[in-house]
Parts: C-alpha cells; sequence; structure tokens
C-alpha cells in the first residue's frame, strides 16, 4: 500500500509554497464598469483635469469680484457686468466669483445683489479635483465603486487589472456534474464549484475543466493543459493514497512533487506540485477537507500574486464542547457562534470531512494549533468569523431536541433579521446546555413519570433557575415504517433507535415499560441515530423495518406512520432573555399565523397551544 | 426662483420611504455557479440524501464487524468474507463495517486484520451529511462559496435569488459618456457608472439608461420607460433648484414628489418621489452628493427589499482638524483614518462635493449628527471604515507639503503591503501634525536663515521631539511659465502664489527678499494655490504667467521651468516609529532602487542623498 511519505507542518507548507515560485500574475484590459473589486496592476494617471476649466459652483451670477465690493443686505449693490449661471457652467473669461442666486434680484438691465463675493469665491477652479498628470490610484489597489465613478470621470474607460488564471480539473470516476441526479455510489462534482466561487471573489480568473475519470493518461492530458493555460492549477481530488489516485504520479511525471501530505485536518493528504515553475496543488476529495485547503493554502497563494486576503474578523467565544486534536496536526473546526448576554458562545459543528451541512451551518471556524492536544470545554477560544460580525450578532444558538419544524422556524424568522443556528444533542443535552447558559434556547420533549412535560426535568436539573417554557406544538410521535407495524410489533421487526438522552428515546423507554416490552427483546435496539430524519431514512432504505419519531420525517419520505401519541415540544429560555429582542422577535414568529401554517403544512402538529409561553412555576 | 419648499431631516426621510413603499422584490433563477452573493427567496431543501446508500469512510475492506472481534497487533484475525473498497465506494449489502488499509494484509484467499472494528466503523451511513427533504438553507439567506458546493451536491443545479431590479437614468445635457473626451464644460458621465458598481455588488441588478439631455420632454419618456421596467428608479441629476432642473417636475407629473430636500450634506436637493407605487430617488449631481445619498438612503432602500446591507465596521478615532455643520443638517465627512501608536488618528478630506478624489483617498467617513454644530479638533469621534480593518491597518498618513514624488511612493509602498494616505497642508502644517502626533511621517522643505532646510524649525516647535529626517531626494524648485520667464522677470508678469506655511512659499519670500524684489510689486502674489500642480494648471491654462514649482508639476504639463535652486525634501518622524514594521517598510522602499529610478523618471530630483536617514542632532 502507498503511504505518504512524509508529512510537512502547515506552517513548513507555506514556507515552501513561497521560496518555490515566482507570483508572476497576469494581467487584463477590463472596461471600467466590470472593474468592481480588481487589483490594479499599474498605477492609473489622470487623462486631464477635473475642471479643465473654472466652473461656477453654485447657481447665480458670474461677476467681477472687485465689484461686489461693500454690497450686504442694508446696502444692496447693482451689477450691470455679470452673466447668469448655473452649478457647472463655465464662467467666462473676465470674471473670477459667482454671487448665489438666492442673493440676487433680477433687473432690467442687470442685477442687484446683497452679499459680496470674495477672488474664487463659488468657483470651482481649474484641478480642484485632480490636476492632469496626477495618479489616481496606485498599484495593487482594490477597486471600489466610488474609484470607478472617479476614474471614469478623469477620462478613464478601461484599466489594467491583475489576473491570476486558475485552472480546477476534478477527477473521479464517481464523480456526475451538477444538475445531473447521481446514480447510487456516484456523487455530484462540487467541490471545483466552490472553489471556483469562492477564488473568483477573490479577483482569480477561474477555469472549470470537465470531468477526467480515474485514469492515469486522462488525468495527464488534463493536467498537461491546465498547468499550460493557467497561473495555478488545482487538481481536484486523486490525492489519497488509495488504489485509484494517481494526481501525485502525475504531477511527479510532468514536473515534481514539493510535498504529499501536510499536518492539516482536515485536508492532510493534500499535494504541492511544480509544473514549468507554475504550482500545482492536489486537493483532497472530502468537501470539507478542500475548503480547508483553499483557506488555508490556496488563498494565501493568492495572496502572493497579489489578490488581496480576506479580512479576519476574530472573537473570542466560550467552546462548549472539548476537541481532542493530534500534536502535530493544525486542525480547523467549524463553528456555530453566537451572543448570549454579553459573551460571544461557539459550539462545534461535526468534524466528519464529508458533512458539508457544517459549512452551511457554521458562522466561524477555529485553530487548534499543532502543539496542542485540544481545547476543553469552558475554554475561551479565539473564532474567525465566515460572515460579518454584524451577521454573526443575529445568530440565535438552538441547542436540544431536534425536529423538521425548527428549519421552518428559522426561515421565518431571518424574516425578522435573526439567524437560527440548531443542534441537535437531544432533550437532556438542550437542558444542559441551558444550565450552563451555551444556548439561546433548548428545544425538548422530556416526558416526566406523572406524564408532564419538561417541567419536571427543568426544576430538577435547573432548581434555580427562572425559565419560561415557550409551546412549539403538540406533535405527534409514531412508529414510522414501510408498511405500517404499530407499537406492539416492534419486537418482531428490526428497530432502530434514538440516542440516549433524546426525549424519543425516554418515551420510547416509557413506552416499553408501560406494554411490559423487554429493550432486550427489540433486534436493533442499540442502533442509535440523531435525528428523526436519520430514523426514517434507515427505515426507508430497508436497514431496518421500524423505528420511533415525529410525523414530519415518516411523512417527507412517504412512509407510514402509527402515531403513539402526542407530546409538548417546548423551546425552553431563561426568563431574562426575553429582553434580548432577537429572543423577543423569535417569540412572535412562533406565534405567528405564518408559523401556524407552516406547522400545519408539515402535518403531525397541533397548534392550538403554540406560541404560548408559561412560567416554570405556573 | 425655485427653492425646496421643505426639507425634512434624513431620519423623517428613511421613515417616510418605510411607510410609502411596499418592497416586494421580484425573483429570479440563476444557476448555482452564479449564485454566489446573492440572496434565497425561498428555502432551499435537498434533493435526495447524501450519502443516498452506506458509503466507506476509508480505503480498506468491508467486512461483517462480528467477523472481526478480538483482532489485535498480537492476535490477527483472518478474514475470508470481505470485500476491497477504497473512500467513498458503496458499502456491498451485508457489510456492516470498514477496516482501514493500514490494519488489513492481503493475502492468498483473503485478509489478516489486526484491529477489530464496531458495527458502522468508518462507514458513512445514508443522510451523514444531509437527509432527503431536510432544509439546506432558508429564505433571506446570502449564499457563499461553501453553500455553493453543499447545494451542488445535494442536487440544485439552480436557485431561486431575490432580484431587485434598479434603473439608472442620467440626464444632464453637460454630460458625455465614458471613453469620450469631454470638451470644456462638458463633463463624463460618471454617477451612474458607480452607482451600478455599488448597487449591484449588494445584490441589485443594475440597468443603466442613455443619458438624457436637460429636456423636459425626453427626461418625462425616460423616466416613464425607467419607472415600468424596475423595483426601484434612480435619475441622476435634474434635483436643484436650478433653471434646468426638471426631475422633480417630471415625477411630479407621473406621479408624486414625497420629499425634495433632505437635510444631509452633501446630498440636500435628493427627491423621493412614487410613481406607479414605486420609490424613485432623484440624486443630486454632485459625485460625492450622489455617494452620501446613495449609502445613507439608497442601500437602506435597498434593505427593505431583502438585500443584505454591509457591514459598519468602526473604529474610534482623534479627529485633527475642527469640522463646523449646520445644526438640523446630518453631515457627512470622508476621512483617511490611521494607526498611530496605540491610537487611531482621522484625517478629513476635503468636503468639496465635486472632490471625487476624496472618496478615492479616503478609507473611512464620519457623521455629524443633525443636533451638532460640529466636532472640535482632538475629540474622539466614531469613524465607519470603508475598507476592511486590515486595510485601514495598512494606512500610514503623510501630512505636510506635497510633492508628485510622494504617489511614486506609495505606489512602490503598495508593493509592500502599505498604503499610503498623504495630505497637503504644507510643510509647516506638517510640522505641527507630527507634533501632535496626528501623522505617522511630514514631508518638509523648510530653509533656515542659515541655508540648512528642516532641522531649524524641528529644533524650534519640536525642542524634546527625538525625530529623525528621511531623504527623499534633493529637488529643484523653478519658476514655472508658458515662455521661460526667469525668476528676476516675476514682478513684469502675472504670478500665483503657494499657500502661507508651504515650503515654497518661504523659499519665494526667501529669495524675493535676497534679490531685493518687494512682494507688492508681484501681480497675483496674494493668489494661492494648495500644490505645484495647481501652479503649474494656473499657469497652463493663461490664468498666470508664471509661479515657482517643483521640475516634475512643470515637465507634467509641458511647461517652461527655469530652475532657482535645490532644497532638501525630508521626511520627519519620531524615531520611536522606526519600531513600526509600517514604517520600517517605508524607510527601505525609500531606499530603494526602485523609487530613486521613479524619481529620476519624474525628472528634477538628485537622488545621490536619498533614503539616507539622520537624526536631528547630528
Amino acid at each position: 500500500m502507498k503511504r505518504y511519505l512524509s508529512v510537512i507542518s502547515l506552517e513548513e507548507a507555506l514556507d515552501l509554497i513561497e521560496r518555490s515560485f515566482s507570483f508572476v500574475p497576469g494581467t487584463e484590459t477590463v472596461p471600467i464598469d466590470a472593474a468592481a473589486g480588481r487589483i490594479t496592476a499599474s498605477p492609473i494617471i489622470g487623462r486631464f483635469s477635473v475642471p479643465e476649466i473654472h466652473l461656477s459652483a453654485m447657481d447665480g451670477i458670474a461677476v467681477r469680484s472687485a465689484d461686489t465690493v461693500g454690497a450686504s443686505e442694508q446696502r444692496p449693490v447693482r451689477i450691470t457686468d455679470a452673466v447668469r449661471v448655473n452649478t457647472g457652467n463655465v464662467i467666462p473669461p473676465g470674471y473670477d466669483a459667482v454671487v448665489m442666486i438666492e442673493d440676487v434680484w433680477e433687473e432690467e438691465g442687470g442685477y442687484t445683489i446683497r452679499r459680496s463675493v470674495s477672488p474664487w469665491q463659488h468657483v470651482r477652479p481649474v484641478g480642484e479635483d485632480i490636476g492632469e498628470s496626477e495618479m489616481v490610484v496606485p498599484s495593487l489597489h482594490r477597486i471600489r465603486p466610488p474609484d470607478i465613478g472617479a476614474l471614469a470621470a478623469y477620462g478613464i474607460a478601461e484599466v489594467e487589472v491583475l489576473s491570476v488564471r486558475v485552472g480546477l480539473i476534478p477527477t473521479g470516476s464517481e464523480l456526475v456534474p451538477v444538475g445531473t441526479r447521481p446514480p447510487p455510489g456516484k456523487v455530484v462534482e462540487s467541490n471545483t464549484l466552490a472553489a471556483a466561487a469562492w477564488l473568483g471573489q477573490l479577483g482569480a480568473r477561474c477555469r472549470r475543466y470537465g470531468i477526467v475519470p480515474d485514469e492515469y493518461d486522462r488525468i495527464r492530458e488534463a493536467v498537461l493543459q491546465g498547468a499550460a493555460e493557467n497561473d495555478l492549477l488545482l487538481v481536484s481530488a486523486g490525492s489519497s493514497a488509495g488504489t485509484r489516485d494517481y494526481t501525485a504520479d502525475v504531477i511527479r511525471e510532468l514536473g515534481e512533487v514539493l510535498a504529499h501530505g501536510v499536518g492539516i485536518r482536515p485536508g492532510k493528504p493534500v499535494i504541492i506540485g511544480r509544473i514549468d515553475g507554475k504550482p500545482v496543488i492536489g486537493l483532497p476529495g472530502y468537501p470539507l477537507a478542500a475548503l480547508t485547503i483553499l483557506r488555508e493554502i490556496v488563498v494565501p497563494l493568492l495572496g502572493r500574486f497579489g489578490l488581496p486576503q480576506p479580512p479576519k474578523e476574530r472573537v473570542s467565544a466560550r467552546l462548549t464542547t472539548s476537541l481532542y486534536s493530534d500534536i502535530g496536526t493544525d486542525e480547523f473546526v467549524l463553528l456555530s457562534v453566537g451572543r448570549i448576554g454579553g459573551r460571544w458562545v461557539a459550539v462545534p459543528q461535526s468534524r466528519g470531512a464529508g458533512v458539508q451541512m457544517s459549512a452551511v451551518r457554521s458562522n466561524a471556524y477555529m485553530r487548534i494549533g499543532a502543539d496542542s492536544e485540544g481545547t476543553a470545554a469552558g475554554e475561551e477560544i479565539s473564532a474567525v468569523l465566515g460572515v460579518p460580525l454584524s451577521a454573526a450578532e443575529e445568530a440565535l444558538l438552538i441547542t436540544g431536541s431536534h425536529d423538521p419544524a425548527l428549519d421552518y422556524l428559522a426561515d421565518l424568522a431571518r424574516k425578522t433579521g435573526i439567524d437560527l443556528h440548531s443542534t441537535h444533542v437531544g432533550s437532556m443535552g438542550g437542558l444542559l446546555a441551558l444550565k450552563k447558559r451555551e444556548c439561546h434556547a433548548a428545544p425538548m420533549h422530556l416526558l416526566a413519570p406523572d406524564g408532564s412535560y419538561n417541567t419536571h426535568y427543568l426544576r430538577r436539573y435547573l432548581p434555580d433557575a427562572d425559565l419560561v417554557l415557550l409551546c412549539i406544538a403538540d406533535r405527534q410521535q409514531g412508529v414510522v415504517s414501510r408498511d405500517g407495524i404499530t407499537f406492539r410489533e416492534i419486537p418482531d421487526h428490526r428497530f432502530v433507535n434514538r440516542q440516549k438522552g433524546s426525549g424519543t428515546r425516554m418515551l420510547l423507554d416509557h413506552l416499553l415499560q408501560r406494554e411490559g416490552i423487554s429493550p432486550s427483546s427489540i433486534p436493533g435496539y442499540e442502533r442509535e441515530m440523531t435525528t428523526h430524519l436519520a430514523v426514517a431514512l434507515a427505515v426507508k432504505t430497508g436497514e431496518a423495518d421500524a423505528g420511533l419519531c415525529v410525523y414530519s420525517a415518516a411523512h417527507a419520505l412517504g412512509l407510514a406512520f402509527v402515531p403513539v401519541g402526542t407530546e409538548r415540544y417546548e423551546l425552553a429560555m431563561h426568563r431574562e432573555s426575553l429582553d434580548d429582542p432577537r429572543i423577543a422577535s423569535l417569540v412572535e414568529t412562533v406565534a405567528s399565523d405564518a408559523f401556524r401554517q407552516a406547522l400545519l403544512d408539515l402535518g403531525g402538529y397541533e397548534v392550538a397551544e403554540t406560541g404560548v409561553l408559561r412560567g416554570l412555576q405556573e
């Protein structure tokens, strides 16, 4: 089996890149109206003065200032030699000032003015804005919209800008192009799409080549072409040590492999190569590994070509979950950060490199340095924002039990400018997050022995907290199956369970006890899923025959559903958080007709109590 | 004369806008690879689960986990029923785990493994990333590049996004299109170019119409079409009270004028109108007035349509110059901000609404509220950054005497990642800014009675400071004219002078005294310009016959130049600032061959001393 011969550190990789290439960007000429965000390749010099001739700065009359001496409200002065001018009109030769129209009475054969003017008053002199031959902007200036207006005004119709040509070659026999439904075991080629969108935003000129199957000669041909036609070539995947990973061998044949394997996670299998003096990067195939390599290696590489680096805005945040990491590896973890009270809190996303939803859901990331074994829950970490700070301020962290209704709540909440970040850790997990004040609200459905919901456990675990509960809905739970299995029939079928601490698991155990069914009699009782939809999916794919979930999950996948009862699904919050305008807005959204309608459309929810807010002591 | 009937406050204007329109954005469908930065118009639902079938998460062999029980380094286990899989391959039915290839020896007829695996270990289960029917992103989500990868992977080939159609009609008989050399009194139409670039970046779909001359019927026709074809119409200029300002009348005929005149500066003549229920904004004609109205009124208006507002990053900065403002007017002032030591300093740019270079040179702006008469020098103000914070950190404030060489220094400095912001206040102005630590470096050429340069005045005005002087060059000053006037001939010609406190003015007065020429004998001695180029321009246009300036300014405009001598043009700095890596980099750039060559190319500089750093006591 092939192995990585040597793994270098991220820092060494960046040093290696800096040493190994000359980074001479190309340039291209673009029309001025397409230049926003581009980087000037050379200084831009004004073609003519603006204004080129003295202009009136006001509506009024052009005069000789000497003629106006002494004019005032009390002693108006009559002027016979003057010319009516509007703002922007040329001052005719011989005149050296303008009296504003407000201070002028027009009369037969002349004007009377009630204010004197000094020489050149209300005149825009030649070159006031810019003089002929003056430099408007230097090289390596990022062109902003106001620059475009100025440059156009100074006679610049097109500008020479940096142009880094980036080629992207997707390789892999498992890939189908976007817009094609992938058959089982195939996937949509999406990594070069995301990369092109990203690098394009930074000013690179990206070209995506067609998908190349895992055949050495075809990859070789594509890389040869891509290296010839671009300043930087990215080869997507084929960089691991699998039996059909040819990228490194191809780069070695056409040039040289400078490094294969970097101590970075996700993204370790990255290749840094050189063909004809140009950088060729082999990206790992897992989407989040590819994104990490883009951000940590490719974007800085483009910076060496002169493209500006995106700003890294940071907040100091308290980490909610311990993260372990290997010494010698720089690890990057996606986060959902939100401000709770005066403090930022960071919830790590799934670290699976194939889970693209982690990137969609996250609004920040953190780095665990190569010299660290990890970061403990409760420590302050430095989170780099992936959105503007103002957008991060809109984030509400919703941690607890999962329900599809939360996504529809998030959709409606966006319209009020807030951004729900849901983390699915089960009802008990939410309760503990609320106790540690690591979430804004905890969705839960915890059945107590007395048949009540939520209040029992909250009183027990947060005895001193002043809490409120906001009802999302009374929702149906039931047995999901392909063919209508009832609760009592569960022991005869392959089951798929929910994780310990989830309300659904607690409901199951409660029902099993009531019905006198032993967990050990249920095949699959130990197979745990973390969401309703995962349970329904396991049933749909035939991996299991039955599970317990909400109606909407069963309905979405077209499966049979036999109700076992309704339960009160509520958002628990600290009462003081109702003072937070974002929470107040969320409460309003839950109580809205639009949300009630969304629940009815999903199905399986009773909405009579939706939006009801109760205190814990009531 | 027409007047504004009533001026409302900026706050009232924003309220009026909020009340007067329904803000229903259009939508359009764009391919996923063109969706970066766009705003989703509806929630996006995954088309299928990812993965849709259990996949191997590793290179290895797919096994029944039960077969591996007890396997270890010491006790390898032989497996006969297994299938070789690479990362991403489908796990064949019947298998429930993967043993990593590192723990496998392939043998005739089977494998030996040295590690056991638990059920579903190293397997990416169905729906691990996303389940069929799950919401990927809600409405009103700004699509980021990683979202594009995820959406493509989940089967989304195109997305419905908000589309606010913005029409831009430039009006004015003085306008010529970009790319045309304007004859005297005409100007390039640049306001709608800058507006389209700006609003386009925020996600609006902008359409620029052709230039319409100042004719009522033609403006009427264009506005009618523009209002019909767009969600928002911007009519550029014709909004003042001049004799040919028809915009308000046209809007009144076709709909209604809700407000004409807002207490904002620059930008007071703005019109807020409504035609067929749609907002029609009459932009003022001065470029900086138009930009201010775009930023303070039009961008928030687009926000009401659902387009995200650009983040407003702020720093608290010390204002270097007192700014007076009218009560009742919200005034916006462009700034150059830079960090000096640990503190931000804000230098106001020219407030002339026609000076587009103020926008080009500025990296921030401030607001003086309607309830304030202004802000005094030395006060802390809140500066809103127009560039990322990291870019603002690169700014070096260079305040003092003007020389074209500074622009070429700025151009070279960009390559080392620093951003020179020059403010031209003359040598004495720079000296005072240095004393107050309101600039990083002060360029100066102050001739002392003993014939020495700069040290005399620095010792006198900053007796306790530990200063250093970095030589830019020994540069020629001389008499600029169209036909070779000498210094002694000045009294016979119309002269144009420099402002008091400038080194050139001090040089002139020194030379006049030496030659026994009385200032009162010089016609035009009282006409003051603030830059070398302005002096040369006045000579070129025939407004004056002679002036004193540097060679490069005369040369750039093709004028005659009779040298009167060289002077030492230096950058004065506090010695401690040499520890600032940005200053260290600037010192290196001044000493570079490239800068010396730039000076020689400009002409009129002796470069033997260029880059020499001297202490004040030496």
